[in-house]
């Protein structure tokens, strides 16, 4: 099939997949989810995923009592059913499903869903357009829940501006993007905001981290300010599709282009890393 | 009908309602709502929900074609299928129906959902009981979204305290409750915080503004501190169900009582307006 769609239990195509209204995703947004990248129908990092998934439930005391194993052997049988050698497969738990009470109902089970298609990997040569927005969400930026509109919003006005991205700060620091994490090259060291309440601690991100380190560059986890974000080498962005895609301009200003040749180490270092792992037995 | 439910043209009891899954509210949050008394099968201020609905939508660029009149001629029909003199009326409209892409897609219709059961209107007399939470709620809180999980985590904690709402302060300021304004009653004024981007400006707590003025009593639009709260006269917490339910406890700590009679004329005055409205031909 070109795509996949499974609510608790069963499988159709995304377009036709139907849920009931009384899903507490559908009022309340009362949801967590993750997206992952499934290259030849392997999933990559699938575990790290998993473990946010867990932190994410966790957080808003979702008690989800199916194993890792068990939603693994699901989400293996949902991308097994999309002709896609790179697909990007999508899914969310909810609270359950209820008449709507902000409070949490008794005796129900939560909802999983799971959408898939393919998705290809986004080009890591071209350099890309950002535009820079306020961050005005909500405290809890670590949590990857369904309440997801300023994404959306940025995502928006980004485009509008013939931009791929929005930037987001707060008073000045940066600290992510809409829906990827915002990584600078300066002096040679890997800088990028820290993994608090501000920004999504992202799997990619942490990868590139994890490389740098065995590549013998500096890293620094220190927030930086629009300014220094301007006077960056190289401005790079990473999400489970976006493997280190460079920034050139912000709105209208041309940046980076400094330092191409961290830059590529870096990228290549994640693709040989990302293309090993996947093609593993 | 003991409920009913509403989705693009088609009723169906609530539990039975289903709706697509890629509608962009179940997994973006990507709509608003408004929810809205109905006594013997009439709404009550309808028209400031409606106004306040066409703010949310704006906000969040949703253009829905449907008029005021052909929207409320739905809601209408939907009210009247409920058996049940004393409902409470809940409908969304969310972007549109498309595979998962953050910015907003092309070509697509508003989805309306009606969710509609009976609910009383809260008793009066009941000293409540409230719970004390920091906001961390995203930056606009005066638009009515579907982005709900603070909201959803505050009133569960609330009710584990054995409470009856949860108090959101920032920095020690009070905003508003989990699905409520908070009023307070000192020295006989009548105050609550400003209608700015940290509140829902509710239609009964702008009602109980007017009522208050017509009284002759003081209306002071400035935010309280958790100090001042704690040493108010009444503290009333108002929404669509709540008409001015009194405070007496903020956790363990006892409240307020100091000023019955001012409480009580407001209340009345309350729901002198809220009968003579809705009992018009």
């Amino acid at each position: 099939m070109e795509n996949i769609g499974y609510y608790n239990g069963t499988f159709a195509p995304m377009e036709q997949l139907m849920i009931p209204a009384l899903d507490r995703g559908v009022y309340f947004g009362d949801g967590v989810y993750e997206a992952l990248r499934v290259e030849r129908h392997r999933f990559f990092a699938l575990k790290e995923h998993l473990s946010r998934f867990r932190a994410s439930l966790d957080f808003l005391r979702i008690p989800l009592a199916m194993t890792d194993e068990a939603l693994t052997e699901i989400l293996q049988e949902a991308a097994s059913r999309v002709d896609s050698d790179s697909q990007q497969l999508y899914f969310q738990v909810t609270r359950g499903t209820s008449t709507r009470t902000h409070s949490f109902p008794e005796g129900v089970e939560p909802n999983l869903m799971i959408l898939s298609r393919a998705v290809p990997l986004a080009d890591l040569v071209e350099y890309r357009r950002v535009a820079v927005l306020p961050d005005t969400r909500w405290g809890h930026c670590n949590i990857k829940s369904l309440n997801l509109i300023p994404g959306v919003l940025a995502a928006q006005i980004a485009k509008e501006r013939g931009c791929s991205e929005a930037v987001f700060h707060r008073d000045g620091i940066v600290s992510e993007c809409s829906s990827s994490n915002l990584l600078m090259l300066k002096g040679g060291v890997l800088r990028t905001a820290p993994a608090d309440e501000r920004i999504l601690p992202g799997v990619t991100r942490g990868h590139f981290m994890m490389l740098a380190q065995q590549l013998n560059i500096p890293v620094d986890e220190t927030a930086f300010s629009l300014e220094e974000m301007m006077a960056a080498d190289e401005l790079m962005i990473t999400s489970t599709s976006a493997h280190g895609l460079p920034v050139g301009f912000v709105d209208d200003k041309p940046v980076c282009g400094r330092d191409k040749a961290l830059l590529r180490r870096l990228q290549m270092a994640y693709r040989e890393f990302f293309w090993d792992s996947v093609g593993k037995d």
